[in-house]
């Protein structure tokens, strides 16, 4: 198979994107491709599409939140959604890029913990001190970690990778792109991966 | 396996919904369930949860253009969007429920009949020509169709029926609801069959 990226949009409070997360890389494997993992912020993507988190959506967020319960137990990960969910993944994906950049080692590593502290240990990354402990928990220095995030120059970088989300017409979480063909939501990765093995149809 | 029976909930004009008309018999015979025709109107369930037809949502909408080619590429069914996208199903609707109770041999054929007169040919079952167009290819005699769509009984029966959807929490379409589980969207038909396969996990 040709050798391509994955890129791998998400926003870091989306349940869906946790379990893509889980499930990524044995599809790169598989498949040969790899990942850039792209965190960006639905919540601002959403008013460009008329959308709201699907938790809070009547009806639908119900619905959705058995869903959720459903594929975790078929995935075997565990799975709640806490008080705080949706949470803001400003600061999550803010360290995510700073990581990419200078620590790229550690990134993914970071993100699947972000998705994990959240998702399965309930609590709340939108807090400093959350942030905080992934990092020592992943041997990052989180005194440097924590500056970083505060910078200009990092809280410009989230907002270039937003706006090039919007640009690629990113308007949910999880959201694929392999070889200019885009792919949304956890339930299109079994598609995507037969459109990457076949060379599209 | 349990011998159960599947309620599928569509709208006539989803696109999604005739990939789902297109493989439903295949995954009932294949997990010996019956399975239960439930045209409703998402027209009226749609305001209950802030959403509108798909296609016509910003950005959302040449996602699910471009989704739908591939999935009926993948299905190797023909496919369109003819500009008459998206069509009131009303008449369609009245006309299943009243063939499902007075020749239920034919309600399948008929429903199969008004996905296909609309994706594949382009045309619009909004109009009473088509209706009867689609009743005489059947040997259903359509002026008794014609008549009876209009009858104050089934169109009760189809506010009823559309009650009943929203009773059911039914919010898209396709929906489905099989042993008290509900699966929402095609793309879910493989989790469904799993879920029957399993009894649920």
């Amino acid at each position: 198979m040709v050798r391509r990226v994955i890129e791998f949009w998400f926003d870091f409070s989306s349940p869906y994107a946790y379990f893509a997360a889980e499930t990524i890389e044995q599809l790169a494997a598989e498949t040969q491709q790899s990942v850039v993992w792209r965190p960006f912020l639905l919540g601002v993507v959403f008013p460009k599409t008329n959308m709201a988190p699907l938790i809070q959506m009547p009806i639908r967020g119900d619905y959705a939140r058995r869903d959720c319960e459903r594929i975790a137990r078929l995935l075997g990960v565990p799975f709640q959604l806490p008080a705080s969910h949706p949470y803001s993944a400003v600061k999550a994906s803010r360290a995510y890029y700073w990581l990419e950049a200078n620590r790229p080692e550690k990134a993914v590593d970071f993100a699947h913990a972000v998705f994990r502290v959240h998702f399965a240990d309930g609590r709340d990354p939108s807090e400093t001190s959350v942030i905080a402990d992934i990092a020592n928990s992943l041997a990052i220095p989180s005194d440097e970690l924590l500056s970083a995030i505060e910078s200009s120059a990092i809280k410009d970088e989230l907002k270039r990778r937003v706006d090039e989300a919007i640009g690629k017409s990113v308007f949910g979480s999880p959201y694929f792109i392999v070889d200019g063909e885009a792919f949304w939501g956890w339930d299109r990765m079994p598609m995507m991966h037969q459109w990457i093995a076949q060379g599209g149809w």
